[in-house]
């Protein structure tokens, strides 16, 4: 695989664009705004979504899909809520058996599929992988240690693309668990804010971790209820993405969470920003599919009660506290 | 269980004392050093080791170890490398059947014992409970909210020791894996060091949260090799405890190893601390134990070889990085 196509040119998109051509490969990177083709393509950086970092010249951004998916492998990196309609312009452009490597991560809201389903379904005989895990995208694309999630189910292409995308700094570790692997990275958004409400509210560090460990056991729930498997949250894509999304206040959705914590109203924090946290949309997605699935998940519960049914959240904090003694993983 | 006796008055030893006297409990502490006998009865504050946080002045310290294991049950808090000492002192004090809940982390340099082994030897006809978990001690004494694992092979032991200990904010989740529980707490400073290194070095987020990962892995590897469930990993004592060590410059290991990332030699940041950093020891006695099981355990290698044998700290960060790429898990 030498020819990588990258749809998508936000940040993340950028970032593995640069991973891939630090790789050695030739980079075609699609993006849907003139302005960012032409930032990148001119001045070699993508002003509007990446700003400071600098991009391999040999980097070439197009807005004509046709050309970016000439690729012996295609990442798709459009956000979690567009991929249905990329999807659909890319199946007539798509050669037979190039395969597409799912990099969004989120639930669609309007149906509550995940990424695997909608574009499975989508494009039927696409060779499919899930590329997830704990990933800050200025740090991709700066070239500092990352390490992946791969999951494809046919171990030749999985080692092929990890071939293709790894890196002495950019490490894909292979797995066989697709929905394992798109499900943490889902799901950690919620638990973001869930911690970002804890640390604005001044609960301390270990009520942080305490969610962070239950939030996991929550996710792992819901995974193996949709046929993943329970070591898969013990990995990159689980714990990792979840280690690092609830840790920092880089993290948008955590801010976002802190800044509820703290009392501000969730309209005027909304108001005040200009890029949008996944996890306040996700919420409500990740309940009701607990709730199809019968999956006990009170912490994703409690953020979306705070979030959609303007639940208080001292109460709602209280109530989460006060629930029985159990054994650990009930 | 009404009468509790705490053995050990450093920082976490007085938290537990709180945490039960919130619970309801009569608490008697016991301490080594005469002054905080005097600090806690007479200031109701433990200005040598908890300096800051007001104690509930119903709590009463002692010097006398007859005295403080005269209990219901009592809690083991005494440093690792000093538990073999303690068990034997406290052996013709204890009363047939009074269970004792280790709460120590360490393991034991000179034997490469677990806590658990050290006091099943020394009190064999005496039930024994371990606590561990997320548990920064200052927050716990505050009453901030905090989770922990309490494993005990006894279902009615377990619910009775929840039950005296548990209040709103300090939560026990019972388990049945003794040596699941512990061995997240021993290793997980060993870890915190290579967290520190990577954030001295300024390596980034990613890489932190990929040492995490990775390092949970070895923890459980570890584990099962001693008898450990894997699902205890992803619990509080395992993971939980990890995340909150691995996250905050406040963990004495992290930032010891943050100096060592920024380059100053381990003999000059030692001889500035007037406290211990367990990881420092242990990381030795962990490699040593993962050899006898031929446990494959590269990032506690990586941080012995730094701390102990003279390596290099660049040279190792890229050792590790140039290892194969291979699937999750392995």
């Amino acid at each position: 695989m030498q020819r990588i196509g990258v749809i998508g040119a936000g940040a993340w998109g950028t970032a593995l664009a640069m991973a891939a051509r630090r790789a050695g490969r030739d980079v075609v990177l699609w993006a849907r705004e003139p302005e960012v083709v032409a930032a990148v393509n001119g001045g070699h950086e993508n002003t509007p979504f990446l700003a400071g970092v600098a991009l391999d010249p040999a980097i070439r951004a197009t807005g004509d899909l046709a050309e970016a998916v000439r690729a012996d492998a295609v990442l798709l990196v459009t956000p979690a809520q567009h991929i249905r309609t990329t999807t659909a312009k890319l199946k007539p452009l798509l050669a037979t058996g190039t395969p597409v490597v799912l990099c969004a991560k989120g639930i669609e809201i309007a149906t509550g599929s995940l990424m695997t389903e909608v574009t499975a379904g989508e494009l039927p005989d696409t060779p499919l992988a899930v590329l997830s895990g704990p990933t800050f995208a200025a740090e991709v694309a700066r070239g500092l240690p990352t390490a992946v999630t791969l999951a494809c189910r046919d171990a030749t292409l999985s080692q092929g693309l990890a071939q293709a995308l790894g890196s002495l700094t950019f490490r894909p570790y292979a797995s066989d668990d697709l929905v394992g692997a798109e499900i943490g990275g889902a799901v950690k958004n919620v638990l973001a804010i869930a911690c970002g409400i804890v640390a604005g509210r001044a609960l301390g560090d270990n009520a942080r971790a305490a969610l962070i460990t239950r939030g996991l056991a929550e996710i792992a729930r819901l995974g193996q209820s949709l046929g993943a498997r329970p070591e898969t949250f013990m990995g990159l894509s689980g714990l990792g993405d979840l280690t690092l999304t609830c840790g920092s206040l880089q993290s948008r959705n955590m801010s976002l969470g802190h800044a509820l914590g703290q009392g501000q109203p969730l309209a005027t924090i909304l108001a005040g920003r200009n890029s949008v946290a996944e996890g306040v949309y996700t919420a409500e997605a990740v309940v009701r599919l607990a709730a199809l699935r019968s999956v006990d998940m009170p912490i994703c519960q409690a953020v979306d009660a705070i979030l959609n049914h303007g639940a208080d959240v001292n109460a709602t904090i209280q109530s989460l506290l006060s629930r029985p003694l159990k054994t650990e993983g009930a």
